[in-house]
């Protein structure tokens, strides 16, 4: 797998623009608009009050080449270009990206490392992006259902360092996950 | 489920000792051995060189019950005390508890919020103090098998609060996470 595009966001944006690297943090992208060692509480965790303090787990997010592409071949456009979707990185060469286990790590040539913290939703905010790009106000609500199980990862940063263009990235599976069947034949003695 | 017991360590020991209440910061537990913005890189993580500054994603860790019963049963001793493990909750309602999806959060009454990081690995330290306790010493070696999808998890706090002996535990499952079958029917139209 390795790093084909780095963005970032300023604080008054949701779209992403393309940069050299990235200067990653233990709270995200020095000056990203996620970045932060806490985040207030949105739609997406409607289990706290909005707008309190939590921890932020989602202080960056990356998407695959291969799937970016899916999701534009399913909406019957050209591209989706990563930046419209607020993404931070756009990774080539593990093509379900999406489906990587949580707690994996994206480990960089510097050392710097993410840990993977969660999906990412289909949310309204690029589906806009994009019906405006395209100037197809179809897209707005098709994309939601073609991006699911697409629209990459979150994660933190586990490690500080810097990302470049074309840095290979090294992927490492979380070393303790268990499966319930490695569990089973203990039980089975019980 | 429900909060059984709650626990804490001091800096110099592993082992944990019971408390009525624990103050969850954005740190961790307060004042607990394992508290901190960051950690050292140990074994856990050797995709970094031992002792470099990682962010903390293993604040607090808890068991349940049931899977400290059947390690129990498994090595044919009366009880395996959650003190040993350095657990910090023990709970109980929740019987593969190990086996919660990873970004689960577990919310108390007070808001208090874990965020589940990481299934939690049997290691050497509570082998040891549990062939100390019982002074089995074959303990030692049968620990890690009986224990393995039965050690719990590990989190970090996603918003801070009290949690306090008794209390209800609210599980709120990761609401992003699509499964590969949810994605394959949008990609069979490709």
């Amino acid at each position: 797998m390795r790093v084909v595009q780095l963005l970032a966001a300023s604080p008054e944006d949701f779209r992403t623009y393309p940069v050299e690297q990235l200067d990653l943090t233990l709270a995200g992208i020095a000056g990203d608009r996620h970045a932060g060692a806490t985040r207030p509480s949105d739609a997406r965790t409607p289990w706290h009050a909005r707008g309190t303090p939590i921890a932020n787990t989602r202080q960056l997010s990356f998407v695959s080449v291969e799937e970016c592409a899916e999701v534009a071949a399913l909406l019957g456009v050209p591209e989706v270009d990563p930046a419209l979707l607020g993404a931070n990185l756009l990774l080539e060469g593990f093509p379900e990206l999406s489906f990587l286990p949580l707690a994996t790590r994206l480990q960089f040539p510097s050392g710097a490392t993410i840990f993977v913290t969660e999906q990412n939703a289909p949310c309204v905010h690029p589906a806009r992006k994009l019906a405006e790009a395209f100037d197809q106000p179809r897209l707005a609500a098709l994309f939601p259902k073609a991006a699911i199980g697409r629209r990459g990862l979150v994660g933190l940063v586990e490690r500080e360092g810097m990302v470049r263009t074309g840095d290979a990235v090294r992927v490492v599976a979380p070393p303790g996950a268990v499966s319930r069947r490695q569990a089973v034949p203990e039980a089975a003695s019980l």
